[in-house]
């Protein structure tokens, strides 16, 4: 089940349902620049690694589109290309899939470098729509993998959202939610709010509004008292950026969730492509942590709740060590601890 | 230092700050019914177990002068008078020193039945400014006690609001709060915003910019991150009820802190008055959780964070076990386990 399609592209334009404004309105941003798209990474009207990578996939053929018949010289046409595939890199320091996907791009653009602008343009197109295709199959097998390890009856927490919604459809943690579901598996969904952006509320809580999934929203200070009333059977978030070693970079307040899954017995499971994983890093350690905007911390929805005096501080992810995670759901299986081991032997 | 008085006693009528407002504006609901009192226990203009206890005793005064001269007789009299009392102590099930308040009320009350009207009034009127006067200086001998345990420089987490709006005036967590700061030791806050009613963003920001005293405001779903960056030297949180054995209830979020704190060998301390102890309860198990309505964690300040179809669940109170605690900071000192030995001491 999947009534939710978050990226389409129609009419030589990116289309991109805004999740800014989301559940109040359901409307959508028709990007036919590359730079309308980085300011909608930028104003996260899109989200989620995996989402953002295909979107920046669809704005370097936006590039090249704009760039058709307009560029003085060959030179002058793909520098143009190679300047978006740039700017759109520098919009978030912690998706990985960004770069991922953004290196597959420049590859097939070294390939057809030499061929007409308008073969450029399709080329490129033609491997964004791989790239769309590719992701939601590869979310459906993580929610076939993942499925394994949910029981019947059981009441899933999660935080942010890694669903249809950061995700070309289908998604990760929500994906394996959504295969557990269809399995008739009469599950239950706990979404954290997850403050400041309220990603849980906006978006996980309409997902699954829209799926029919039961669902209940709580506070993300709820969590731990949830788990001790015994009502949370797992935990499922998505991922920003995973080390060798396993340690997973999410949003903030992941690391807690673990480890008050950990002080309860409770399993807690990261769902993510394989392209989240960046075998560059050995540890979390090395992870940088984007800071964002005080006044997201401060105000909410423009609505100001704090002192302006007062100071605040606004990291947007935080890293959860490996000893926390009991597997990381893949679309190549359950990967388990030792991660150095079983990430070691997936990318060897 | 002390620059926030949020109960005050004038013309007759109880004037409270209303915490509702902050920080946005400062307003004051100035009581002459004890049903303006219970409107504003409702509507948690004042909130807070000590304060609602302070207010609760002169919400009896404003009973007793409403019911002079217009009773038709002693029984009448006495009668309104302890209607008032119940339905005072009908609004809020957790908050023990509200039920403590009002049984001390009542003992005078006993007292001086056989008096005159107006030496009833004057009489509880003298009560309710005992108890006033006898909170700001439990507060501040609960910040004596309490600056013992906090180091020079250091970072104090806290959760929402155990402060000046929370009591009679100087507070119980921040109490210590303001004790180390007057001491010189540099302290820091960490102010959680504590959702869903953001006393944390609201209340405690507030008191700190009051006071000058440095505060970083952050989402409750930070703590664990700052934590784990060793950025957080205490935690220091208020009670709504304490048990026996020293489990302790206190606002949503709580629970949570307390395993954060322990997984990183932070010490975790509740500060409270004795009377917020309720010995006739053998453990946290035997505490009553209110649930609020689930339109709090589906808003902000009236704004939809959510879609209407979603469920919610909203617990205004957890139950923090006395395994989590360090001690508790009393105006009789501090506290250590374990606690059925030592509050069983100082109730003998």
């Amino acid at each position: 089940m999947n009534n939710v399609k978050a990226i389409k592209w129609e009419n030589d334009s990116l289309v991109l349902l805004d999740c800014t404004k989301l559940p109040i309105k359901e409307e959508y941003i028709i990007c036919k620049n590359y730079t309308d798209l980085i300011d909608a990474i930028n104003c996260l009207a899109v989200r989620g690694a995996p989402a953002i990578g295909i979107a920046a996939a669809y704005g370097v053929v936006l590039a090249a589109q704009e760039a058709q018949g307009k560029a003085g010289s060959k030179a002058d046409h793909l520098g143009y290309i190679n300047e978006a595939i740039q700017e759109l890199a520098a919009t978030r320091p912690t998706a990985v899939n960004l770069f991922w996907a953004l290196d597959r791009i420049k590859e097939v653009l070294g390939k057809v470098s030499g061929a007409s602008e308008e073969v450029i343009r399709d080329r490129l197109l033609k491997e964004a729509e791989t790239m769309y295709a590719e992701d939601i199959a590869c979310n459906m097998k993580i929610g076939e993998n993942g499925n394994e390890v949910v029981p019947q009856g059981a009441s899933i927490l999660t935080h942010c959202n890694a669903g249809a919604l950061a995700t070309a459809a289908y998604g990760t943690a929500l994906g394996v939610v959504r295969a557990a579901h269809d399995a008739g598996k009469d599950i239950h969904v706990f979404a954290d709010e997850t403050r400041p952006l309220l990603q849980g509320a906006r978006l996980t809580a309409w997902e699954m509004t829209q799926e029919g999934i039961p669902c209940t929203l709580i506070t993300d200070s709820m969590a731990g008292y949830v788990m001790k009333l015994g009502r949370v059977d797992l935990v499922i978030t998505g991922a920003d950026r995973i080390t060798l070693n396993g340690d997973t970079a999410n949003k903030i307040g992941t690391y807690s969730l673990a480890v008050l899954a950990k002080e309860h017995g409770i399993p807690f499971y990261i769902a993510a492509p394989l392209s989240t994983i960046d075998i560059t890093l050995k540890s979390g350690e090395e992870i940088e942590i984007e800071e964002r905007d005080k006044r997201e911390v401060k105000c909410l929805f423009g609505v100001q709740t704090a002192p302006e005096a007062v100071n605040a501080f606004n990291p947007a992810f935080d890293v959860t060590p490996n000893e926390y995670i009991t597997g990381i759901i893949t679309e190549k299986g359950i990967l388990r601890p030792p991660y150095e081991v079983s990430i070691g032997n997936l990318f060897r």
